[in-house]
């Protein structure tokens, strides 16, 4: 990894740093994650009781994207990651699926909405439920070449994300040696691992 | 993948149909995924309010593991997956540690619980973040070498595992084919991949 960029990685972090945190108990009166409970019948006679974890009211289906420059470039992104040891996560653009968007349509979107690049071919490279046991999401990842800069970043007011432009190697080599640690990424990045130079 | 095998998991799958399911909202008093919300500092000057869902009131963190037999073949497993299309998923035994354990431990005590067999080497392979946006849950994966069939399964009274003998190649045959659709499964057969013959 050349110097430059683990001081630009330094840097994103830096500015994602947790300096306090307070629990939240009144102020949501419409949570993002909600949970029901069914129980179930099955054709050898057992019954199983299981709780299903729900996003804003829906399954959570999400795309991940890997977006790779028309350079042969790969742009990754740094966000919070308020629940982890290390506060900040280091990963690939990626977002929920939007009712009537196809992955694809859904990557589309999501590339430039956090990152600013468009990319110009897309493929999709498969998809895995996110946590089988207590949830239907189902995360469809999507290879996008020739990407491109061509507007500003479009965040909502609560999301936070840096994007970081590597080389390709550079990218293998953070999940190598543990710096990429979210299972969506990890992924993403064995998925594309054929399609690229590595 | 063996025409034999392809029926047995068909017969699996069958166990495991769902026929019927009711929701339920009395039952459970102590319910498995409960969530907090906290508003979190950053030292950029900016706040953010972050949901966190905990599984049993824990970060949920787990271990998965690939069985490799004596004879080379692995050991996976058939599981009702309620919230999935499919509704049974195949993978691999996992579960969640417990306090006190290390990852290697626990993969011993769920390898054992979940298929009735032992391994002899246990190699710490890697891990991921489940879900890292909403959830602490840090999943580790195991490589079991050496296996071998020591007892009867001992599952939980609401747990269903049927376990599943099969070839190296045929896992990943799965794998390819889109019938492991489980992240932790896939990633962890990519992660075993350069330990195993394929």
């Amino acid at each position: 990894m050349r110097k430059e960029k683990l001081e630009e990685l330094a840097h994103y972090q830096e500015d994602y740093r947790i300096i306090n945190e307070e629990e939240v108990v009144e102020e949501k009166k419409t949570p993002f994650l909600t949970t029901t409970s069914r129980r179930y019948l099955l054709a050898n006679g057992k019954t199983l009781v299981r709780e299903k974890l729900w996003k804003k009211g829906m399954n959570g289906d999400a795309v991940i994207i890997v977006p790779v420059t028309l350079d042969g470039e790969m742009v990754m992104t740094i966000e919070p990651r308020v629940h982890t040891k290390e506060g900040v996560g280091i990963g690939f653009p990626a977002g929920y699926i939007e009712k009537g968007e196809t992955p694809i349509i859904a990557a589309k979107r999501e590339l430039q909405e956090e990152t600013g690049y468009q990319g110009r071919e897309f493929t999709l490279l498969g998809g895995c439920y996110q946590d089988e046991g207590c949830s239907s999401a189902y995360n469809s990842i999507v290879l996008a070449k020739g990407c491109l800069k061509v507007s500003e970043q479009m965040l909502d007011k609560d999301e936070f994300v840096h994007y970081f432009i590597c080389r390709v190697d550079e990218a293998y080599e953070m999940l190598d040696n543990g710096i990429i640690k979210g299972a969506n990424s990890q992924l993403a990045l064995e998925k594309a691992k054929q399609y690229l130079k590595v």
